[in-house]
């Protein structure tokens, strides 16, 4: 059957369903500029407001993984599970995580991102290690994957680049708060990796980009829908993101702060959320009988960090960077922290340095922000509340900006908030 | 106030009002290409979608005026009236309007266009008269107006270029049905053209763009709103298009029936829509006792039609081209000819050369279709139904296949159907 764009905008433009045939046309019609930004633009905006159900979703994503390469991951001998987080503030999960599930005896293909906005990128925290590498060739993937039980590294140019084209053209118009294209976008990246399991840690609320928990399970749901669909054994943690996890927030400083969780300390909501998510993912990849808060307590997972990133070039003993110039931001008066909003932590370390806000743009890696309390503890007027660390002092002033009214003190104590709000899956 | 297109796009798809503001920056960036092709597509696709009251749609129409030169006809002595169509099959009616209208005492300023697909276009129409030409420039315009009382004339590049720019894309993006954009569209390039008054002739049934009278009305409304909002005086008769208007389709043909109907004689279905619209046109202009039933019988709107194609270097006299070859659809039985589809014949007389298929094409001047029997009529089995013209014989046979099914024929009588439905306007 013959297929042309405007058939294919008018369908869901009026309400129709897409059929398979369509989904596949448009999408390596629109990989080979066959269909014009124009008319995937007028799609993506008919598919924001009339959506897409679960099937044509799952076949939006399978066809955004079909438009380029897939990494291999066949012969890795040991079961592959991968996690994603949709991005928070001081989100340093992934780089515990990762060490924790292979010391446990699962392949874990890490294939990351670089931070943009308020929100970190794993590749840009574990570059702060001297002599890192995030770019690896698919035959250094599976050596690494096969011989380490990890790898932590960039995504190749070739996987799913329907979503690279896609995903630039929807930011500038105004077509990227749908559900099924954020969950086609997430998924046909992770599918194209290879990767037999995967967890989603789908993080709600102001330092989030679903703000809203509701908002939130439906993603998670059309997340766990699409992988289910394409033969990956997929499930989903709904987390809490409206304080940032742990208590720093940067590309070294929270390198730092992983190491201390391996090494068995650190802060309590970081171990939480990474022995929750190992728990998870050692279901979906079916290894029982281990128990990572073990394994954790062991120092297993810190020897496994070391061979990770050695294996990548990096020395896991040599010093991070530390910045040239800090500020401290005293609390205002004494009493209880009520709240820390995770999204004006994560601007001002952004302005700091530590974030990015075009693509080109290079990060600083000792820049960012430490919080001296979290949300629950006691705090004493004058006292250090927040360090901000920077390379530009100039930048301080912004970032104090973003922090204006991002804190309550009260005189009551308050009850912790949980961090694990809910889970969607088999 | 600074704008940026996600913000505009933004506002229209969460289904807000967009502010004069935004929409004079949106279409003046758009007319300069800082707003791209595909942030106006998505723009056009939420639009569509969540639609635009009279007043965004009125000062969208102002904005796309306003992105280009417009006519100053304030030097006109007479009062300038306009009459445009939303396009049928058949409808010559602006070559008799226009001669009547201005032998009434009016100026008329009748800025057309070519056809595309199944309806025919005014300038096309006259070409076929030897000499004759459509460029004219702003002060042959003004001169032809103030001297003869009426132009025909194809409208210049610098009217409305926004217009032009997002009526291709709309196109090619599946954002052409949508009212608030079909209207702004139609009466940018008429506010353009600097007339203080104007008549719409709003076509519904299977030969026009509105097959429906109820979406018909819709549009009706809207162009009579915005020329209302934008001080021209403004009204619109909604007319029958089920059936071709006349008995002739295509170029040279439909010039010799409006030059018949000129000399007090052609077909009643012509002669009464002409009239009817010189009394809207006559009405809006403020042009009292005249009626334009005498001035067509006396002659007076034949010899003004002479002086309008003489004062554009065409020979009225000239004898007009003839088809070298023609075909005869005989009736297949005897009765009444209860219907005779519009679109049908408009696609046949097309196929036969007398339209194009894209802007670039040449159109036949001679070929297209007359109907020997109009609906209510009496036919006879084999007695000759409909005559095809063509210079390219190889087109016969896929005008018969367009024409399959296009007629009934019945043993009792059919009452006659109205061909002015309805009237919108002060």
């Amino acid at each position: 059957m013959s297929h042309s764009a405007p058939d294919v905008i008018r369908a869901k433009r009026d309400g129709h369903r897409l059929t398979g045939d369509q989904i596949d046309w448009v999408i390596d019609a629109y990989t080979r500029d066959d269909v014009a930004e124009e008319q995937m633009s007028a799609l993506a905006m008919a598919i924001l407001l009339r959506g897409m159900d679960a099937d044509e979703t799952a076949r939006w994503t399978a066809a955004m993984v079909a438009s380029g390469e897939t990494l291999d991951l066949a012969g890795v001998r040991r079961p592959t599970v991968d996690k994603h987080s949709t991005g928070g503030v001081g989100d340093k999960i992934t780089l515990a995580l990762t060490p924790l599930v292979a010391a446990c005896g699962a392949a874990v293909p890490q294939l990351s991102g670089r931070g943009l906005g308020h929100t970190g990128g794993t590749l840009d925290k574990l570059e702060s290690i001297p002599g890192w590498r995030a770019e690896l060739t698919a035959d250094e993937i599976r050596d690494r994957l096969d011989r380490v039980g990890a790898v932590v590294c960039a995504a190749t140019e070739g996987l799913a680049p329907a979503d690279r084209k896609l995903y630039a053209l929807r930011d500038v118009t105004a077509t990227v708060e749908s559900i099924p294209l954020i969950a086609a976008s997430v998924m046909s990246k992770k599918l194209a990796e290879g990767t037999r399991c995967l967890v989603l840690d789908v993080k709600c609320g102001s330092g989030a980009f679903m703000k809203d928990p509701e908002r939130g399970r439906e993603l998670a749901e059309a997340l766990v829908s699409i992988g289910t669909a394409n033969g990956v054994n997929t499930s989903a943690l709904l987390t809490a993101m409206s304080t940032p996890l742990g208590r720093t927030v940067g590309n070294a400083l929270e390198v730092t702060e992983a190491v201390e969780v391996l090494r068995g300390a650190g802060p309590p909501d970081v171990a939480e959320l990474t022995v929750a998510l190992a728990r998870e993912m050692l279901d979906r990849a079916g290894i029982s009988g281990v128990d990572p808060a073990q394994v954790l307590a062991s120092g297993e997972a810190y020897e496994q960090w070391c061979r990770i990133i050695a294996a990548q070039d990096g020395d896991p003993e040599a010093a991070l960077p530390r910045a040239a110039h800090s500020h401290v931001l005293p609390a205002p008066a004494s009493g209880t922290l009520a709240s820390l909003d995770a999204y004006a932590v994560g601007v001002a370390a952004w302005r700091l340095g530590a974030g990015r806000t075009r693509r080109q743009d290079r990060v600083q890696h000792a820049a960012g922000v430490v919080c001296r309390a979290k949300p629950g503890e006691r705090v004493e007027q004058g006292q250090p509340l927040l360090d901000l660390y920077t390379d530009t002092p100039e930048a301080v002033s912004g970032a104090l900006e973003a922090l204006d009214g991002a804190f309550t003190i009260i005189d009551t104590e308050v009850a912790p908030s949980p961090l694990i709000l809910d889970r969607v899956g088999p």
